[in-house]
């Protein structure tokens, strides 16, 4: 067991909350703020992602003994629907019994600060941290930028305050600090798919739905309540783009034209569209992310990527796994912890980033490609035949506990091999057949 | 004429300055605001690399008709002086009649001063400028950043602040706002060469030296006074550090071993080795560069680049000059005055960060390597020859108006042609040699 300390956790979303449990159980005082209002005691707004949870989340929630509580407000997703134009495709994940789990970010949020708040953790909400003192690990607390501030200390502070972390702007204006943010010309907005008035879903429950369109794609995923929340992802400037859309009319259209399934499906499209924002996406990378024993950050606060690999959720629960094994291994000596933390994790963070950013392409475009889905096939089927040679790309990221970077480095050579093997005459027809596995097996050596 | 307008500079360093004259020369009100005291009043404290003025830099200076107030404060430098453990050599920068010109940064910038002066800008010393506002052009200056504000509110605002820029820094919490900062690993600490007691120098006066030495090197600059400004580049951390060298004996003991003829002629070596800061190096990139037509990043504020290529300054000013080319073709438009300066400068400035970034392993390595002093050799008889055909990376970067992205480009071709014709038989012997010249003409085509 380590010393008791007095820790103060900013920002009361999931890795803050999940991070607060596994404090508490560590014996510490644990006190969480966030300069928003208790999401329990409010409507979400409008601007959210559903998250695909998978085997590294549920590792962090299963290390604390919460895993069971949100596997209750999770839908299994076995599969991608593929809606092109004219017809449907399904490809599944992974092995059967492979899913990843639909969860709203609101419905999820709720509980896990419920859980923190049963584990004992002290929840200070509207409350706005301004600045931070690194060495002294106090907080400086007030209603606006420029009043009056009051000032909390603590023997540690984790920044859990995302991808615009206070807490890391102060890190920022040290020296040496390394730092980016690089935003896309994609941006989203949420739409949304009702239930049927029976409470059934409109589509296919255990699915992740995609329409592939290229530079744009629609997505939906499942809700406990029968609904869908959808996602539309498209650039915010030229032929197709948010700027487009300016009006009723040209938002109708363009789905009738591009989602012509979707039409039945989505009845308030043109309300939803002009209500909900349109949000930004950005990939935040940083270094150093600790000071000494006293400020630690975690989750997006210190990596925040883009969402087209379902991982920024899961990345961030792992940094607590991480974080926790650390805390076994080296007790009361946190310089220790924080050194070995932010060492081990910034190559994974990197690499989640990367394959991230590349997985955009993959599910606007390749999955509406033929190639693309028999070389899905090949590899699955090898997979199957030969598990202990070949872990698909996807299966590594999504199924496993290897570390992110090696999801990337294997995951590349991985690809090389396929699209070698993709050049043989002819694999339209031979794709299954001896001759193709006998060819991965010689590229494999 | 443009229409005139109040016009606020933020930062009274080299670009700034000359800023100031071009928009004096222009008609407008220029109030220069630095919240350092007035150069001119204190001893410049000893962080400084000494500049190297080149073509971009000189015509920038001469567009406003202040080139030659600058270069009767320089020195020109018309090679590279080599100092290996056991010989000295020379290597030419250009053709006969080139030379990068050597200059103190605190006499260069005392003289800018006085001629935005007498140009008629207003200088503001010691006035901390905190916060912007980007749509108003307004500066919001005080003692500190939690006290009492003033607000002055211009036409225009110029972010000419350097690397760690407040006016970038409000930019920056902007949406859609790029911006990576990254640190190297190598620091630089100043020491100096006094001049003999006649006031000639201890070594060449018309010689850029450099003591490669690998993984670290140290620079030395002509001063008017018979002084050199010597800059010694190390890592940090490891082997040959900052951090290894901790005491004065270390200090000496290292300079004995590696700099063997420098001793002689740093007679303080130790005492300012430990009053000398150890500075760092950083390469800033953001985008977008300006606000409407309100407010523009300019210089280091907008893209700070490490100093291994002496492009730092002369970058700035060649913004300054393509600011004026847009001023002279768009008028008062100054919504696309900004637009096309950001869009024309952008990739320039990221293409001299990543040359600067790379020229590093030149000047420390390659320049006391034997294969690599012949290449130079072959590449500039063969330009010598063919004109038209070559000009030299180095050449096309410094004595050239070109830009740095198609430097960056043609660089790169030449290179791989160069690393080719390295590889012929005997390259040693034959590399004045028809053969040699005609494998060149081959390889361009």
């Amino acid at each position: 067991m380590q010393k008791p300390l007095r820790i103060a956790i900013v920002g009361s979303g999931l890795v803050g909350s999940l991070l607060g449990i596994y404090l508490r159980k560590g014996g510490h005082t644990v006190h969480i703020y966030d300069r928003s209002p208790d999401i329990r005691t409010i409507q979400f707004s409008g601007r959210s992602i559903n998250l695909a949870m998978s085997d590294r989340g549920w590792k962090a929630l299963d290390g604390v003994g919460v895993g069971d509580e949100v596997r209750s407000i999770a839908i299994p997703m076995d599969k991608r629907a593929i809606h092109l134009k004219d017809k449907l495709n399904f490809q599944h994940y992974g092995k059967e019994g492979e899913s990843i789990y639909s969860i709203s970010r609101g419905t999820l949020n709720r509980k896990m600060i419920d859980l923190a708040e049963a584990a004992g953790a002290e929840f200070f909400f509207e409350q706005k941290i301004w600045d931070v003192s690194l060495a002294e690990a106090t907080l400086h607390i007030g209603e606006s930028e420029r009043g009056e501030w009051k000032d909390v200390k603590y023997d540690m502070v984790f920044g859990a305050d995302g991808a615009f972390s206070r807490i890391r702007h102060r890190m920022q204006r040290q020296s040496m600090f390394n730092y980016s943010q690089e935003f896309l010309n994609t941006g989203y907005k949420e739409l949304n798919i009702p239930a049927n008035p029976d409470g059934s879903h409109k589509l296919d429950k255990y699915s992740f739905h995609i329409w592939p369109r290229g530079e744009y794609m629609l997505i939906a995923l499942p809700n406990l309540d029968g609904s869908f929340t959808c996602t539309l992802f498209m650039p915010f400037e030229g032929e197709n783009s948010f700027a487009q859309l300016n009006d009723r009319q040209k938002v109708e259209a363009f789905f009738e034209k591009n989602f012509p399934d979707s039409i039945d499906v989505i009845p308030k499209l043109a309300e939803d569209f002009f209500k909900n924002p349109t949000s930004t996406l950005v990939t935040m990378k940083c270094y150093p992310w600790t000071y000494e024993d006293k400020v630690a950050l975690i989750g997006d606060a210190c990596h925040a990527i883009v969402p087209f690999y379902g991982q920024g959720m899961n990345a961030g629960f792992e940094d607590i796994t991480i974080l926790q094994e650390f805390i076994e291994q080296y007790g009361d000596d946190w310089k220790a912890i924080f050194e070995k933390y932010q060492d081990s994790r910034k190559p994974n963070a990197d690499a989640i980033a990367e394959l991230s950013y590349r997985n955009f392409m993959e599910m606007s475009s390749k999955t509406a490609d033929e190639k693309f889905l028999l070389a899905k096939r090949i590899e699955k089927r090898f997979s199957e035949k030969h598990p202990d040679k070949w872990l698909p790309l996807y299966s590594r990221v999504t199924f496993s506990h290897r570390p992110y970077t090696e999801a990337l480095a294997i995951g590349d050579k991985q690809k090389a091999i396929m699209d070698e093997v993709m050049l043989l005459p002819d694999i339209e027809t031979i794709w299954d057949s001896a001759q193709v596995e006998n060819k991965i097996l010689e590229l494999l050596r």
